[in-house]
């Protein structure tokens, strides 16, 4: 059995507009909770995502090279590689196929990366990655139940129940942003259904939503300026009242998704990942938990600490935990 | 270890109208798929639920002597003692708490029955321990990841990932009644929430869905005779031109559950139990399944055979393998 | 032909919740805006309906008793006896037939009072009756195409089109409370309608209207507060931020319903009675005016300065009309 | 005073796809009802509306060039011009204006008319001049209260109150087509509001309703092939089983439109026209009537029996009116 304290790690995490990579080390084993300090980032690296290949080949590509960069950085092998990445994933988790925030249909990631690195390559979706992070290093240690939720270009969420990682099939378990949260906007989503979260209160969502929020409440607002979620958020912040009442309607979305997290998988803490959550706080997080329902206990609803890096992290760690498990004990 | 063959395991399942208790034997251990056919039903009793007790306890007292009955009958001592019931249940799964489809506010389970038998006693959601009886013993067999889910007086799912029964806290997950499916009628849900599957789908919420429906869509329709859902769907199946139109309505509905269900937890199968779907095929799942959402692969959609039996036997069974963990390696 | 100088007109305006009886004097020819200010006033009284009688009978009494009142206290025959009611007036006028805000279902009129007092008798739908005064006497005074809009117990309007009097059949044009303005909260109007003006904006209605809003968008809300549309408009008024929601969302109501009246009659002028908009200016027309459509030119929208008595004096100027127009030439 | 009996009376109807022109003689006064067979059309004809001119006029031109054209053919000098035109209408009736069905933003009309022809010219919206025709040739004489509806391109409606025309500011009242009948679908409409009823029921706006239906209830329906109104009315008509649910839908929306008329106007009776509802009894007309509220009481509703002609006619009767009229006594 290899000697976790010299472990090497390298992990990738591949979003809708960036890519990053790393490399970590440190004594990953042992019992939960025992250790938490010990894992260290050796390197970093962040990329806008590759857009213009002539198909999804071109972020394989990306994604071996900003491994082995990393890598020869810190001048190791890795033990291990880690993917988290936006799903939804294939069978057999071989590729990223149809994601509704990818420019590509399909994505190899499997094969190349079993090709390129000789070591145990493990993949998980990136709210996953982000949940295995924060049960096991960041604000859910000691939580058995947790959700992980993502509210960034898209909306997803990473479930622990009992201690385990909820995958489902190809490990697609968790697309929160694909729950249903109205059918009066009926709004599209970029996967092709209806009336899903992500189409309304995610990054890329909620202009979309603003426009279509406008068409029914906002007769002297020019349309024409709607702008990004930044900008709607900012104007929010300075106290427009139309963005106001807006991002209260979007409070009551929110709210519902929340809602649905809850009745699906009774967490006791929700942690809240991605930027257009840990930047407005006030905005989405403190108003949607006043129309989240009151059905099951109300979880706690927390931000997590790691600025963005929970999913990197969490692919590192759980790629070490695989390296054990092929040569120890299961314990996820 | 005992000897697991000669093992007796005695159940009760409690729903929102009736009780059913029960005792088996059988080989339960071993690797899942070796040994189906071993279990055995020796005595089974079915009543309705006290309804009209001072409070909750009324309810346990019906269930200790229902256990107690079938036990004497068997001439058997338990080996262990499994409840499924209709959720949620209290911290510590100690007591049925708030459920919108009981008549009490809290019915104490544990203490109770600890108190009474001198066995191992264990307490699942009923959807967690038809789900488990699914994939054990019934048509989920072979399958890592599979939802049942049942569609009675309320709506409930139970859920397997990765051979895992996800739980969350105090055995709470999986309230798929309790997701958000509509809100354009925003029906009210017995939890006290809008919007809820439960409100619009279910044998008790059809009648009011029919009700809120016949006000937007049908003028010629007599809203004193609605009735119930058995005489929604038998006029349906009768040709009823409104109620045809109704079930379309209702089957949207249903998409949007399914939908929900499908991309939280990523089944490769969904097994659909509860005598509102069993008992109407083609009004209600053949017409559910095409409104689902084509985003994530669409899992086999199939019904139960085990006629309502599978939370009492997946109780039943999964009591046997609590006695088999506490001496043996884990398995769940 | 009569002197019209001191002609007496005796006049009712029947109300869902006050009658008021008046005589009035003056030169009421002439051609319209010579003469406006030589209508006086001679004597005034406002009660409660009679809401406990065994029939609508109870309400003819009380009218013919008022009237007759009025003129013992004025010392007169009444020349002409002009009624304003709110509707719908049976075929023939004869009677208030199964009117939303009344307690009766038949409050016959017509007979009663031709049998009472021996002059013409003339009736008017209340909101003509208010056109009527308002284009004669009141705010239109030079324009051919107005409407009278009333925002009280009900809603309802009076149409001036080319200078003539819109009645339709039996003097029931007009009924903009029933015109739809909504299709999601989907109210019921007490007319056996659904998604009516009147079941959202209206003082009988606004209630019922923030108690369906509350289950939307008032978590934090206490609903068994919900009181009057008085003490609504007090708390908007005194800026709870929750109203204050609750009144942009009824401007959009408003707005749609301002937005039929002007596709519907095209008028250059919209003047606005009834105490739910005189005495909130801010909270429900300024903010309507906002939600209007742009599609025909937009008319102006003022309020109504007679405090309540347009439909009265307008009875009583109608009713004088119709004694000249049976001795002269026709001029409505 | 001329004799009227050898009248010539020139007339051109405007619609969004064609226009009509027409020379038509007889006996037009007296009084309504008298000598209704005594109008005779000598010739007729009619063109596709010029849609690629460089602004208005060149409907202007063709519009003029068309009453040449008949009277010519006519051998006749016309002693009165009536206009029956889509509207809206600008300012003394001048010109269309920001019409939501044509493609021009203006198209003068009174000035380059009254310079060509020496004689009265009469402008009327062209559901006011089918009104017209339908209270005193058509299916409506007799009747003092009535309502031309026209379901064609667009929607509107032309009202006879008490025997008189409502015309509204710049004849612009009945514009029915911009009444509120939806909120949830909440569709654009060509005048640049939303829930109107032009934007779901008119031949126009049938197939926007049916994609965003599609959107809802249709997941078997490949939106590429919705085609026209034409088209979707055919597959109803064929049994489609989702065409016969959207009309039903349809109906709902046709049913909220027709409350409005009957609240705003009550007439007696309706009488509609335009080829979407006469070319599609059973569909459209005999689908809505269950759907329309029972409020006041429900007014005769029936097919137009002039194929198309009410407007032209009714526009040229209403010029030899004026004709009269500017001699005689007003008897409009």
């Amino acid at each position: 059995m290899k000697d976790k304290t010299g472990m090497y790690l390298a992990a990738a995490d591949i979003g809708a507009t960036h890519v990053r990579s790393g490399v970590f080390t440190g004594n990953t084993g042992g019992e939960y909770g025992d250790d938490v300090d010990e894992i260290q980032c050796v390197v970093l690296r962040k990329e806008a995502l590759c857009r213009d290949g002539p198909d999804g080949r071109a972020v394989t590509e990306q994604v071996v090279r900003m491994i082995q960069t990393v890598c020869d950085e810190a001048g190791c092998q890795p033990d291990a590689v880690g993917i988290s990445t936006a799903g939804p994933l294939s069978v057999g988790k071989e590729s990223i196929r149809m994601s509704p925030n990818m420019p590509y249909p399909e994505i190899p990631l499997k094969g190349p990366l079993e090709a390129t690195f000789p070591c145990p390559v493990s993949i998980l979706n990136d709210a996953s990655a982000g949940a295995y992070y924060e049960c096991h290093r960041g604000e859910g240690q000691g939580c058995n139940n947790l959700v992980y939720l993502t509210i960034s270009t898209g909306i997803g969420c990473g479930v622990i129940s009992g201690g385990h990682l909820v995958e489902g099939a190809n490990g697609n378990a968790g697309e929160a942003g694909h729950f249903c949260v109205d059918t009066i906007y009926n709004l599209p989503c970029g996967c092709g259904g209806r009336g899903h979260w992500e189409a309304y209160a995610s990054g890329s969502g909620m202009p979309q939503f603003f426009r279509a929020w406008c068409g029914r409440y906002g007769h002297g607002i020019s349309v024409g300026e709607v702008g990004t979620a930044e900008t709607l958020c900012a104007a929010a912040r300075a106290g427009d009242p139309n963005l106001t009442a807006f991002f209260r309607e979007l409070a009551v979305i929110n709210g519902r998704g929340l809602s649905t997290v809850i009745a699906a998988y009774a967490p006791e803490k929700i942690i809240v990942g991605g930027p257009v959550a840990t930047e407005n706080p006030e905005l989405i997080l403190a108003q949607a938990r006043e129309y989240a329902d009151a059905y099951l206990p109300t979880p706690d609803i927390v931000l997590s600490a790691a600025d963005g890096m929970a999913p990197l992290i969490g692919a590192a760690v759980f790629a070490g935990e695989s390296v054990e498990n092929s040569v120890g004990s299961p314990s996820v």
